[in-house]
């Protein structure tokens, strides 16, 4: 009997990877990550010159990512027969192997793999390696501490409404919104009504030989999926 | 010309330490960490059999933790002096060596290393390694995802008043609280006023040897200073 081990990889720089997740990547023989038809992945190129030359990788290519907007059925259609469908070949092959699958950050994380999660755990053994968050990655990039003493950290996404995003900027100390990539506009605009646009940072592809750390007010346009914006808690220090 | 560098230790298993978070620190000279007087200290005992047996070893003891609340003026007055009088001897130390700093969890994110850090960075070069938080060893031990789709997070610290703390908890899809120690009565009664009691579960020790997981409702009445109640999202998921 196999199993299905998800590792978390961490934020980008594979030296920020846990000692478990790099020896679990390094003897894996059969090697399964999501990524974007037609691109590498960004888990598979945090793992680029780890796997062995022999091992079997199995890409599981979204059917859609931004095409379709997730609130049209079609949408939620697709995603749930792509994890229904990749769900049964890993069960498959469980059965008699271990198969890796990669996930950058920490899996439990908004991450895609609890998707295949809860359609695998009943059906064979799953194991889940936790991973050093890509907000971790980015606070740190920043060189500031993110809370400090009772300080409140919310955590959101930027599809959120812009009166919501604006309200919960407003009652938080510390904030982080995941997943600016085009809304990028909107969250300024949010922070701003909110009185928190001066205090916050923006950190693309945070650990990585590109990461780029800039005051939300100086950021460029047009900005990757996986930027993170940081506002700093200003807390109790002795 | 040294430096300080602070490295983040994970939630507890040595085994979920980054693969440059173990490298520094087996082959670190000097390590310094903090520990309540008297005791271990838990950074300490994370890296037990690691270190080198001729680096040389800089216990910080805390001058006092919980015998006197953090509101007192008093308490104050001591935690600046004892994070002044570190930070001094780590400046000089860092003059001519490269000194590790010990830190459990991931450092920028409630660690106490960021009062050294404030005070040191004018002073010499400093390093932070981000880890894999406490948090997210402990809502992988529940076996159960805490983000899904566009939930928001929220993490607080038990501290918060009981009227917050179930505001908070209302307001918000997934919860995180930090922590708990005494303050466990406060946070079921805070929980059950905002109807989230049934779904909150409570980690101790997360990853570490003697790790336990409970239902909040079953939790026992004394629980260690580093548990941590979590509530999971539930959002969208196709």
């Amino acid at each position: 009997m196999g199993k299905v081990i998800c590792v978390g990889l961490g934020p980008g720089d594979p030296d920020l990877m846990s000692v478990r997740s790099d020896r679990l990547v390094r003897g894996a023989t059969h090697v399964a990550y999501f990524r974007k038809k037609g691109y590498e992945g960004q888990a598979r190129r945090i793992v680029e010159g780890m796997i062995r030359p022999d091992a079997a990788e199995y890409p599981m290519d979204y059917p859609v990512t931004t095409e379709i907007h997730f609130s049209d059925p079609e949408y939620n259609r697709l995603m749930a027969a792509f994890y229904e469908s990749w769900a049964e070949k890993l069960a498959i092959l469980a059965g008699t192997e271990t198969v890796l699958v990669l996930c950058e950050g920490d899996p439990f994380f908004y991450g895609s793999f609890m998707h295949l999660y809860t359609r695998l755990r009943e059906r064979v053994a799953v194991e889940v390696v936790p991973g050093i968050t890509g907000m971790s990655g980015c606070w740190t990039a920043t060189g500031e501490p993110i809370t400090w003493g009772d300080d409140v950290l919310t955590v959101l996404t930027a599809t959120m409404s812009e009166a919501d995003l604006a309200t919960r900027a407003r009652q938080t100390d510390a904030l982080v919104v995941m997943k600016i990539g085009r809304n990028l506009d909107k969250v300024r605009r949010a922070l701003a009504a909110a009185g928190r646009l001066q205090d916050a940072w923006l950190v693309e592809r945070g650990t990585m030989p590109d990461q780029k750390v800039h005051r939300l007010t100086e950021a460029p346009d047009r900005v990757p999926y996986f930027s993170i914006a940081v506002v700093h808690g200003q807390g109790r220090r002795p």
